[in-house]
């Protein structure tokens, strides 16, 4: 089908790419004029300098996916795209956007007859050829309008296994990789919850070889010190443990390749899905001490004041003359 | 190759299924004479009568392995059979024993030449088809006399798709799924930070699962309801998602079959790695609060006594007169 | 001084019996006309029937305290006072408001030139005789204003030793026991925190008792068994030790009356400030596992749903066959 | 009482001041002679030059209590004296001890004859002048013996208000600041749950001064920045509100004096209470989260590695393109 597509950056680009060779007509735009062009000459893609010639290229009722930075630009680019189309015509938000903003979105652009639907999108940079898990909020017009271009860019029911209690049944819902999840706000909800189970699922891995490079220490006494092998550990998981997951396969390419685990930074950014995962719990009074403490060890990473830890070396100082060097324990 | 097989529950059965699959002569026993009896008639395997009969009918130098609960139990076999075998000969622990008594064994045994591997098997039900993850602690003539067990018993290869930076270049240790750790007590360490990661990864699942749960709870206001189909989540996660996994997977089949989760029960139980972990991460001065917070989950699960809960409540009178009645906060 | 006083519930009442025994003139609200009548009685205050007898019998420049529920009833009474008060007038909310609340409702009061000031009250049922820790938010005016009522809700100086590294000196700023924190919203700021540090505390003391009593409890084996006497355990670090604290003494006293822990509920109640701080924490990047924490131990002591630990069980029996009856570990 | 006091650094010596003070002839020893005479010609005290001499100046049935670093020092001195003393002697303990070594030390004095007391002793610094809150553990004949000396050193009933629930009533076990806690270990064990109880307030504390910080950090915007004074706010928490403490009172001395917190290091050192106490609760099956996540704080002050982080990193990087350089939050 004919889809308009706005943001070609990292995770854009490769959307366009995954459409493209799937057989639909993209008409695309980019902030940056240079990133159409280019996309455009390798995939057929036609590229608009601008919005409004991007809406104008369309046939109505468009669909129009956009993959920009949530927040602001989201919002702008939504400003005036809403200006631009017309009654009937579907945007569709593939960026990691706050579900209260998506939810919020939805109704604005309702009155004016548009559909919207929040996509959350899953894969990363290597979407393109693993496909992307979509998870959708919005209404069922807009769903039906977008639907080819979802089974295009999801990864099909053959990238797994079917689970045993399905097989050989009808398809269910989300086995081709995507799901309509329910109203407005529900896809960018599950989205923000599945990155927050990311985080965890990241952390633990992190504390586990934490300790494998803690027993490698050469500080440690020798009765309890080991040469563990990071990457190999890592691969050995791979196949057959219980913890064998995509997440994994990448940690086992990292530690594999350069330096090892040198090669990245202590520090830790957090995208934002994580500090909403936790508001959320906080709103629903849901108990989620592994998800917090995942997000915590990330401000942690880059605390420059120290203040925490410095009011409890004040104490110990006060209470009982210590001097706040820490023992090396290993 | 011949091998002796100890204990034949859901682990060890699966276990000479597959050794015998794969062309090996096991000798099996089980303190339950019947599972002995049927599992011989089934794959061709020799049932002993006791331990003294199934090392008489191995050929020196032998290999046996052990697959019975760890502990007290695990102790016992190894005294019998320490009495039983000769210098050259190897035992194998392949169940969740903690590493500090394999260390302790490995030693013990070494003054009587024999060898003694710790092996950390993971896969559970699944391994029979699947394969299991080793991973092994111990000297290299152990090692040596196990491996075409270890090769059989492991995924090989071809369980997973190489990585990348590995791709075209000679098979590296661990690809094969399974790993000789390092030095007596590597193998169980390794195991144990595996089961110590589990815990983090399912929990922060479970944490998910708990919000969306929470979002479909009829109390909530109905702005901030939603109705999300918690077995399509989980299915749409699997394709193409950064939290796709195999712990992923039998969520997704538990959250699919029968009445969901409402056939399991809102008190889980732990097997004690997840504890020795933490120990070790005390031991070794490393922050591991994902794994923590995921321990004590499971402890909380099945608090009788309240006392922390109660002593909160207890003050929150004191000072503020309140009743201690919670507010429903969905 | 003159002062309006309205709410007259557990904290309000005392506030006023405190101010008029300080000297203070206080005209009293209840929406319960008979809390008004008897506290006149009890204390000489003059009630008023409605807010705006409550206004018109006060004379300009007004200084009004609110002592109701935070949320939608705050922001009632603000409103309905707003439209009787006259400019150069000063509210002041010594509820537990969340400071983003107190912000806006300064800037709107600002509007029409009333003061607003947000004060944090500490203290509960023993601030009658204790006095009240107030941290407040506002304008100089305001705060300058009501200062008389401040120095008769504080406790003053002398209810602490002064700071070694203080005393001798002139009065600092917080040494009688009250405060101006800064701008609009950093009294309740303050307040936030302080609760949100309480949440800590409490938490702490709460899973030491734990300790104890779980050691207590029949099922331990003996040798590490003991009968130990919580009442006298609370007693005996009230003097001289490290976590002296009027928390350990209201836990004492808890645990010394009736029957005990046992009077109390296992399921805890959270009254939103423990929520703000960790809105806020993530807002500002600032990890606080241990407020996070304490947050969670409640709301998992009213989860009903169990979808955490279902999930968790569900897992289990999927990899393991493990039946999700938890082993009894005392 | 004639008493034997073997250890003179911060915490002995100002022990042997407070009981000679109160008129007990104390025999000192440390294995830095001039501390032995300085502290002698100080209190009137007898100085011996060894253990033997020590022993060999007390009249029997002697008592000797023990303030030495716990661990090899602590056996080491327990090994030699029990080989000078004779039945029906005592040993106390004072040290931070772990509760298990102290039940094997009961056990095996006992073969001699020997009474052998744990003792928690908190209070530090500040003890001599505030007397120290004593928890002991062991037979009641060591106890009884140990009496008077318990009776000095500790605050004494008139150091706190006596509960409003046994005011007027008689004197009960806890109330003088000393307490009888059980058979040999549980005085340990209440110093060690004592510590671990410290550990979570300290962290909750920090906790809250931290976001403090980080609102008055120059990086915040402008709306939700403030200028807060942190000295003066733990002042004011001081007089009248929930979370006054002594540990307050520390933290306040801290922030009011010199350069506040940039007096102290962000790395700060853990003394073994905590460990032990995460240790018990995980031999237990008890949660406590705020009591690990405190000394997980402790663990990640002083964590140079980072591999925990750079995991985090790495798999950032590997499924984002993620660069790893931490966005500025404030």
């Amino acid at each position: 089908m004919q889809i308009g597509f706005i943001g070609l950056g990292r995770m854009g680009g490769n959307m366009v790419r995954r459409l493209s060779k799937g057989g639909h007509q993209c008409h695309v735009y980019s902030n940056k004029p240079e990133e159409g062009t280019a996309l455009a000459a390798e995939t057929g893609a036609i590229a608009a300098a601008n919005l409004g010639k991007l809406v104008a290229g369309l046939t109505a009722p468009r669909t129009v996916w956009l993959m920009v930075p949530a927040g602001k630009i989201t919002q702008g680019v939504i400003d005036e795209l809403s200006g631009l189309l017309s009654a009937g015509d579907t945007i569709i938000d593939g960026g990691n956007s706050n579900y209260r903003d998506s939810v919020a979105r939805a109704a604005t652009l309702a009155e004016k007859g548009l559909h919207f639907l929040d996509c959350g999108t899953s894969g990363g940079l290597f979407g393109l050829e693993r496909g992307y898990s979509l998870m959708i909020g919005g209404d069922d017009a807009g769903v039906a309008a977008a639907r080819p271009v979802f089974e295009t860019l999801a990864p099909g029911v053959e990238a797994a296994p079917r689970l045993p209690v399905k097989d050989g049944g009808p398809l269910q819902p989300g086995e081709a990789g995507w799901l309509h999840c329910g109203k407005p706000g529900a896809g960018h909800y599950v989205k923000m919850v599945h990155n927050g189970i990311e985080y965890g699922i990241m952390q633990a891995f992190a504390e586990g070889f934490a300790l494998f490079a803690s027993a490698n220490d050469p500080v440690v006494p020798k009765e309890r010190s080991y040469s563990f092998d990071l990457p190999a550990i890592a691969e050995v998981w791979r196949r057959g443990s219980v913890v064998s997951s995509w997440l994994l396969d990448l940690g086992a390419e990292a530690l594999a390749g350069g330096k090892g685990l040198a090669d990245y930074s202590p520090r830790v950014a957090d995208s934002g899905e994580g500090r909403w995962t936790l508001n959320a719990a906080i709103e629903q009074g849901v108990a989620t001490p592994v998800i917090a403490d995942a997000l915590f060890a990330r401000f942690t990473s880059h605390d420059d004041l120290g203040t925490a830890n410095r009011f409890l070396s004040a104490l110990r100082n006060k209470f009982g003359g210590h001097d706040g060097v820490p023992v090396k324990t290993g």
